[in-house]
């Protein structure tokens, strides 16, 4: 195959999800379609301004993020969370209207990632000069999550800040045989009375 | 979410096989490897230098194909495909060393397209000039391509030319794409006379 088509489909094929036969479809799709590579590349391009909220670690294209910078989000709570691109599906529930706070990732002793590593430091000062009432912790009901929810109840607590996370439990319209024992467990001891 | 992000996301999920939650992964993934955004998107300007082939409409780079421009390919065989990226399929199986012709689709009534649509004039014209002996018709076993063969059997067997199609091998009703190398090298080997 020529050259420019064999590097289009190594380029397709280091993407996650995307195999050679994917990466074929793709690149012969483009070639009977140039304006769409054409739009890809230029959106490709448009990576190079995204930026990360100076405030929260969200992401941003100038200065803070459109959440930090709207002043009808309430201003009194934080809910933490590993990536950046957790905060949409956050956001589409519609249920929270606080700030966010971007650690960076989760602490891995395995992966030798500690909390120093973390955007830590920053979400303490926050607290501190934000007048921050809850900080709610979003983090993966995981080892890694648990690890970092701790350590970060260890550093926010002696602040006088409550600190939450997230409710285990049953996925909503799931049967209770599909939930493993332990999400069971955890939905059990987080019983909500009626 | 940013504009950019919104931007890149629309673009991957325009791409056949992409859906929304695929091409979120995507993005991701190029935020957090930027290389790899930059990677992608030099392939992507590669793309402005693939043209078609002056004598068999194959993918090149500058002037005829690879396949044409190679003295060792047997000069007295011509193998016609629809579309190009069906000829490295072809290539795969290391069983045909004559040269190709690209036909640019098939005859498809309901389509509105007939043979003046396609490169059969030129096929005819190579014929005579080449001095070919063989021609072997690689067109999908469904409709189109059986129409196609038709058409095209009627209008090179006037040459004296022996026309032939690949055997029966390629599952009826799958894409020529979709056999696997060795089913490909069979159904070129068993090609049957018409």
């Amino acid at each position: 195959m020529i050259e420019p088509l064999e590097e289009l489909l190594a380029a397709l094929s280091r993407l996650p999800g995307i195999g050679r036969r994917s990466a074929e479809r793709i690149a012969f799709f483009l070639l009977a379609k140039p304006e769409e590579g054409k739009r890809l590349a230029a959106a490709l391009a448009g990576l190079d301004r995204i930026t990360r909220c100076p405030q929260c670690g969200n992401f941003a294209t100038d200065g803070p993020c459109a959440i930090c910078r709207d002043p009808k989000r309430e201003g009194t709570t934080i809910c933490v969370v590993a990536r950046p691109w957790e905060i949409p599906h956050l956001e589409k529930t519609g249920e929270y209207r606080g700030r966010y706070h971007v650690l960076g990732g989760l602490v891995s002793p395995g992966q030798g990632i500690g909390p120093e590593d973390l955007a830590v430091e920053s979400l303490v000062e926050r607290v501190k000069q934000e007048a921050i009432r809850e900080v709610i912790l979003a983090l993966e009901p995981k080892l890694e999550g648990d690890l970092t929810a701790m350590y970060l109840l260890r550093a926010l607590k002696p602040l006088g800040v409550a600190v939450s996370q997230l409710a285990h439990g049953i996925p909503v319209g799931r049967d209770l045989e599909s939930a493993d024992e332990l999400t069971l467990g955890r939905a059990l001891k987080g019983r909500t009375p009626l």
